[in-house]
């Protein structure tokens, strides 16, 4: 075990920066000369005694006998499936991509927080606009929030493994969460925490999803829409952590029985929750306990170099069953709806403890017995190992090294620590295997270091020692492995998220995809296998579930159904109820679509009427999704099979409108059209 | 060759319907067996020798020898590049995709026509909103459209080949045609017809790109915000071919220089230019030249019925040379700002013929050479191919078989044809390859058929006659060959664009993926490759281009550069020339970003407050991309190395609101952030 901070201070506000440059400096130099030359010094070198069908080819297109092996361990024929889905985060996309392994294609973008027309997602249906606007923005005139930056998602759990029934996602831009079912994939639910705007730390399950964990990130005023300048920081701003109720029965969040604990202006950061022996416990980590202010542009330091002063953090210690209970027993404020347990409170009644943590610590990860909370600061080079029964131990002996200014209790470091083990500079996330190991991202040096854990979770020998570092290509974010985050991991596969690439792909421009990088971690050495561009978002945060633990529909189970209620839709049309009914300047119509007619297939108003449509695809066939669009009036629906939808418009326009089917459904998908015809009022 | 018409009769009105849904019938039967059992039926068969490195994981994986073939014909190791790359229309989620081939990778997503906050399109970059605003509807208060269905990507052409520089893309849903530079891969110009509200015919180049086209699909009034009943249909309703002026050396299409040529209100389709000794002349399809206008709520036969109902349809022949000539004489009428020839003149100055083409024709098809011009009918079995030389004499010597009901002539079917050769049911769009073959999809079949042409441009045994089918799953709308529709096609690789997956991927709920299917066509038969789901829009059509003619930007040529102009932004923030100026209520910042802060980091402003932001990204590292959010308001910036752009917000909501970097740029990417403090008004 190494001493209680690793960094040795080398890392000191003065140095740390250019070492940082100095470190990214080398690396650039060092891939730009792969990058002039692809595929040189790729030699093939095929097993003696390959045939020629397979050597040709090999030697023609320059594969090597480990592309080759790469090359056999990824490819899908076509109609086999994938054994493992990722749930990515689609960072400032707002979206989730859902990604078979090891095959690493992008099976589905699952609109959440930003308006997308092919899924129909807040493009004219009444019911996903609903949804998006739950989370608008709690203040003064009605904002709708139209994208987030979205970064942990989080599977629900039962007994700390994946059910595969909901996934969770935040939006860190704007403090919401959001719901979304794994029947149909698609978005149930967005809430707006009504008193933070910045929630970088959610989301986060506890084992058998009774909560969802939200903290926020940069600390604001309490609320955040309650002004006080920076010179207040100390007195007026506050951290939250908001622990959502989920009702798994309605498949929904229950803000009523939600609550948030106040914290310090700290920067709380990611989270995860005890499991096994520590479940009732959920930790979190910390930066900026400096309280740093920033203020370049007053000569102040930057935030980089002020939240980076102090040799160590606080890892967050929240005993989440107390304050349930506290909660419960009504020891609580009311902010705008939620309910929060003040910090003293939380405080007096135990539900909050820190540990330090060296230094800028960003990942927080339970091992899967739930006997180790392992924690890794990015300008640190060690992960730092909690033992669950030393820090119960010390809480139940008040074993501490002293309070923080808010006078929250500080365990005493060397008595909840378990181990400290050297893996390299700027460690970040941590995932496990099933055999006692620890795959630990490594962002300064562009590498994944697999470790060994020690006892009771590990016996064999060198336990809390380095195995094996692989490089990445490059600058690794998050790393997941198969299941690697539960109490049952699989190995197998994990993925190493990349935020930059650099020249791993043809140039696109000067906005470069994102780098996904598949490694086989079933040998005895770690084998990359591929890479996959990330095109079309940032992903933070990624879950590796078993596919088969995954029921989702083909086809919605009934002709008529609603996705927002998941039940039959009481006013859905349905094949002979089709009808158009005025009533002043209302106008109500009931649409059919079927290959390959909707009907009725003229309708016409006038301009100013209110309109609206319940339009039914009522195929039954799977894949028959029927789409649904008027021309200029920013209305495109996507019926799946059964689904019923409905659309609100004002006819504002006056002229002639087709409107037709967006899928190309069948050989007359051209044909499925109509005419929405605005007769001008009078004094248009 | 066969008869005038291939179809034979048996898709008439009362018969085609049950046709084709028995043959849905049929096709989907049949697939259902391999979904419900995935992986069986494919048994292990290696050739012998096969070293037991590669054996043992073929075996595992349960792979045949044609499937690792398939996996060593698709593989790309990491930092070696693909060899082409596809350009799809992302369908109605209004977006492009770059796909790499053979890897079938998604490289990139082109945000066009709907807001994408990953790339900072229109989500609070004054320059995207101007360049999407761009494309508002004509009539009324404003409404900026959020989506669009994206058909026909058109990349630009010199002498026939595609030349890497500008990519074109029609919005059939409203009518727009954006212009994309392939530097950066960003979209530059977004253009509203402002006559017509339907595009399905879009976007297709001459070969020197001097203009892109666009044809009506769905015949509305002229102008479209006109209205008129459908009972005035013949008289009032029009379709349009439009000739948008493509100026190379701004990037920008040239309205002032572009021109309509009105059209009876057919619904045009799909159009191909002529090319080599066809240039100067452009090639569409049309359908329903019955004029059919549905009403199934009135009891009348619907469109799909009504469309269908007569044995050929009309191909549009124009002299866009001729048309040009007649625009710069002036012979035109002003139409919304736009120039229009009227269809009499049109007739009169032989701009316009038609061709009859049998039944409800979609693709048409100009060989590499030019000489002929391939159509399909999709309720027919043959691909009808035309001479250009024999077009040319039949209008030279006025050889028609009569006029439509609008004048124009009909050029005499047996004269015109040169070949119609049995394709299958179905047939849509065709490609070709570098030794005188085409390649035509077959939708009801879900085929990919293999054709040869005849001379001059195919001369050896057995031309004009099915080569080869091979199946794709399923529902294949249009292929793409490399370069296939260019003078220079190269043969290789072909993709079937299927529209429904159905079994062949791990379900993701009611919603399936597409199916790209990567065929290699170099060998003696067709090989299936790979297969690529597509979950993240519809593709319509697509462009296969060699990697090495895209000649993108890694970074910004220069610091402070504005994509919308290309050229450095004088107003651009610099390092050193930070600063926050008000003016009354006015407030304009310049600002910088490098790795890792913001200068400034401390906004004040108060509510109400007219904010303008200049942020530049100073960096010169490829890949060293900043975001730029401001949380609860909406923004976020994409700021590749070297960009500048422009924020403007009023301060409308008081509170504290952070903003950050939203790309994971460095070791302290969390730490780069700063506050917007906006201070309540008296009254709020």
């Amino acid at each position: 075990m190494s001493g209680y901070l690793g960094c040795k201070g080398y890392l000191k506000y003065l140095g740390f920066i250019p070492v940082l440059f100095l470190a990214l400096a080398v690396f650039m130099t060092g891939c730009r000369g792969q990058g002039d030359e692809p595929g040189k010094g790729q030699q093939p070198s095929l097993a003696a005694g390959t045939p020629d069908s397979i050597r040709q080819i090999a030697e023609a297109r320059g594969l090597s006998q480990k592309d080759v092996e790469a090359a056999l361990k990824t490819y899908i024929p076509s109609g086999r499936f994938d054994e493992y889905v990722l749930f990515a985060s689609g960072g400032h996309s707002g979206q989730v991509f859902v990604i078979g392994v090891p095959s690493m294609r992008l099976l589905k973008t699952i609109a959440v927080f930003t308006p997308e027309p092919w899924q129909g997602w807040a493009t004219g249906s009444a019911e996903t606009h609903e949804i998006l606007t739950g989370g608008d923005m709690p203040i003064g005139e009605n904002r709708t929030l139209n994208w987030a930056d979205v970064h942990h998602p989080a599977l629900s759990e039962t007994d700390g493994d994946y059910d595969g029934q909901f996934l969770f996602v935040n939006d860190k831009a704007n403090a919401r969460v959001a719901v979304i079912d794994l029947r149909d994939f698609e978005t149930k639910q967005i809430v707006k925490n009504p008193n933070t705007i910045s929630d970088h730390g959610a989301s986060f399950v506890t084992p058998n999803t009774e909560y969802i964990i939200e903290t926020t990130q940069y600390a604001t005023p309490l609320p955040f829409h309650e002004y006080a300048p920076l010179e207040e920081y100390k007195e007026k701003y506050r951290g939250l952590a908001t622990f959502y109720k989920f009702d798994r029965e309605k498949g929904r969040i229950d803000e009523s029985k939600s609550f948030s604990i106040e914290l310090p202006p700290y920067w709380q950061d990611l989270c995860d929750s005890g499991k096994k022996v520590s479940d009732g416990w959920v930790f979190c980590n910390s930066i900026n306990v400096e309280m740093a202010t920033g203020g370049i542009n007053h000569g102040a330091p930057p935030f980089e170099a002020g939240v980076s002063q102090k040799e160590a953090d606080y890892l967050h210690v929240f005993n989440w069953k107390k304050a349930e209970e506290v909660y419960k027993a009504g020891k609580v404020n009311d902010l705008n709806g939620m309910s929060v347990i003040p910090l003293d409170t939380a405080i007096a009644e135990g539900i909050l403890y820190f540990m330090t943590v060296p230094k800028s610590p960003h990942g927080v990860d339970v091992t899967p017995d739930g006997n180790f909370i392992i924690a890794s600061g990015k300008l640190d080079t060690h992960a730092t190992v909690y033992s669950f029964n030393k820090i119960m131990d010390a809480i139940k002996n008040n074993n501490v090294e002293g309070k923080d200014e808010y006078g929250v209790p500080i365990l005493t470091f060397a008595d909840v620590v378990e181990a400290q083990v050297e893996i390299g500079l700027g460690p970040l996330h941590t995932q496990f295997d099933a055999d006692g190991n620890a795959y630990t991202s490594v962002f300064v040096e562009s590498t994944l270091a697999k470790w060994r854990l020690g006892p009771p979770i590990y016996n064999g020998p060198d336990p809390w020692t380095l195995v094996e570092k692989i490089p990445v290509q490059y600058n690794i974010g998050h790393v997941v492995c198969a299941e690697g985050d539960t109490v049952a991991p699989d190995g197998k596969y994990c993925v190493a998220l990349n935020k930059w690439s650099i020249d791993r792909f043809l140039p696109v421009g000067p906005l470069h995809p994102q780098n996904f990088q598949l490694i086989d971690i079933s040998g005895e050495n770690m084998q990359l296998l591929y890479d996959m561009p990330i095109g079309v978002g940032e992903p933070h945060y990624v879950q590796m579930v078993k596919a088969d633990k995954l029921k989702p529909w083909l086809v919605y189970p009934e002709v008529g159904f609603n996705p927002m209620t998941m039940s039959v839709d009481p006013e859905a049309a349905s094949v002979g109820n089709e009808k158009i009914v005025r009533d002043g300047n209302t106008v109500k119509i009931w649409m059919s679509a079927i290959r390959s007619h909707f009907n009725p297939e003229h309708i016409t108003v006038n301009q100013g009427d209110k309109v609206t449509m319940y339009v039914t695809n009522v195929e039954r066939a799977r894949d028959a999704t029927h789409g649904f669009a008027i021309e200029g009036y920013n209305i495109n629906l996507s019926l799946e099979p059964g689904e019923a939808s409905k659309v609100e418009f004002i006819a504002d326009k006056p002229g002639v409108f087709p409107f037709y089917c967006t899928e190309f459904c069948s050989a007359l998908h051209l044909e499925m059209m109509g005419y929405l015809l605005v007769k001008p009022s009078p004094g248009s």
